[in-house]
């Protein structure tokens, strides 16, 4: 499998050089692997940590910025950043008004960002973490201890990220987050395999005419195998999943219909009108709608529907500004 | 080849259903296959319009939006939308102000735009079409004579449409466009072949260990196929054979590190970082980059690089609020 890299030991260091090229506007630490917002601190501002093995670019350091995440810590591909990692980011945009870690459902990610709260702690920096896991499709998986953390990620740190930048202290938008997360289901689908630097080659094998409902962002199991489905045949499986899970009764939803990383937008786009259909045949009523590679597995061909049930406050918070490399709008 | 669609015939009315959905503020034609701003015409504004075949989303129709295009006609999968298509865009978003086509150089896009802008002219709008014929990789190609269009169109488009956002009349935002392409030169990379609808399989052979350099966005041949190169490899390979044509003195440059499709976002930085230094070496000052898959070939892998020569007014135009769903800042 031919990769656009230098060498698999160097794919991490050689991507943030490239950021730190491409954005001025952050703060990208190369060495110790630590992407912030070039002003913080924010005075006053509660600050969003998160992090995660590489490789679901644009998250998490695609979100860095204002509205959105204070600083990201990048682990190796599908790997956990280490906890010297997450202190030395939250040291740097920790204003005094806290921490909030934002941590997905793995289980290296939940032992270290543990760990890294409590050396926060000992360096007087205060530091809450709230946990995604909104995967339905499995419980327990390769890397994880109950659901995985995916799609929701992306919401949690928006609409937290727009409390604290309008000044919530870290109780509310620790709250906010756990709400995100509560209120957010996702399922996934794989057309093709999901290729590593490390391995060269595709880390599951996935026959030709099959698909693989449930899928993981780094290629875990997922419920099952199938003979391949239409894209509206796909968008039923995943929006019943979901809505099995969240109830299809409640607030009106923001809906996310991500690519995998190497499905093309137009079929994306397709996909995603599916979703919609199916969403109104089941009275779901959509307030809000991204398309597009936000939560991918490196090459991986496939997609994922989440949604979250969002009140007011949830929508408002959703439609504040926010200025990263990965999503932007309003400022 | 597994795809996320229903069937191959019904691919571009699928995503334009997805598009509708997903975009509100988007008027979306799906029978006429017209994707236009909902707000337009815009009283006094010279409209500008684009189109080609579908696959290289987000060109045109994710580029639809104040700031950038009024209106995008979207074609078959690599195939040149149709004059009467361009005719009812142009009517739909014509404020009397006029209307600037911005054409790739491909044989189907130049000569249906020729005849659109003469139906055009024959209702009563005044229309001025745009060549963009950027890739320096060959002249003359399986679909062009002379060079073919790529990664400028969406500078010509941006800062053409932040011109016409402005008011300025049409003379003038048509001349911006010429310059703008007279500016850019781009150089194109494949790891791996296209995959069409319509084929459901390759539409070229790559072998295993070899790229092609100088690729067109539809899988045209380039220039030659090499053994697999390293990342810094390929990117000196890609600026050399850009700063060739443009010249390496000049004005600063507006960086666009384009993904074709599958190659992941991380991969795309890390490239990123090693055009950043080979400009450096070659002592070229980069003013403005953008990372990310944005004139793509559907599930193609490999990478583009253009550059554009930008004066302070070009930088401002280029650094002016734009609202769409592939591009946005600054509103």
């Amino acid at each position: 499998m031919k990769m656009l890299i230098n060498s698999p030991e160097t794919v991490v260091a050689d991507a943030l050089r490239g950021m730190a090229a491409a954005h001025p506007e952050l703060s990208v630490d190369v060495a110790n692997r630590v992407i912030a917002r070039r002003d913080a601190p924010v005075a006053g501002k509660v600050a969003l940590v998160s992090g995660g093995g590489s490789g679901h670019e644009p998250l998490h350091g695609g979100f860095v910025g204002p509205g959105m995440l204070d600083a990201a810590c990048p682990g190796e591909v599908f790997t956990s950043p280490v906890p010297d990692q997450m202190v030395r980011a939250a040291s740097a945009v920790d204003s005094g008004a806290g921490v909030l870690f934002v941590v997905k459902n793995y289980t290296g990610d939940v032992l270290n960002f543990e760990m890294a709260a409590e050396l926060a702690e000992d360096e007087g920096i205060q530091a809450v973490s709230v946990l995604v896991d909104d995967d339905v499709a499995v419980t327990d998986s390769t890397f994880t201890a109950g659901r995985r953390g995916t799609g929701a990620t992306l919401f949690v740190e928006k609409i937290a990220g727009a409390a604290a930048e309008e000044g919530a202290p870290l109780e509310r938008v620790a709250a906010l987050a756990r709400q995100v997360n509560e209120a957010s289901r996702s399922f996934g689908v794989a057309l093709g395999a999901v290729t590593t630097p490390a391995k060269g080659g595709p880390t599951f094998d996935l026959p030709a005419g099959e698909l693989e409902l449930g899928i993981g962002i780094h290629g875990e199991p997922g419920r099952e195998r199938r003979e391949m489905m239409t894209a509206a045949q796909i968008a039923e499986v995943a929006v019943d999943a979901v809505l099995a899970d969240l109830g299809a009764a409640g607030d009106p939803v923001l809906l996310l219909v991500n690519g995998m990383g190497a499905t093309p937008l137009l079929e994306l786009y397709g996909f995603g009108g599916e979703v919609a259909r199916v969403l109104a045949e089941r009275r779901v009523t959509v307030a809000r709608t991204l398309v597009g590679n936000y939560v991918t597995s490196l090459d991986m061909a496939g997609c994922s529907v989440t949604l979250c049930r969002a009140d007011e406050e949830l929508l408002r918070l959703w439609d504040a500004p926010v200025r990263t490399a990965g999503l932007r709008w309003g400022c």
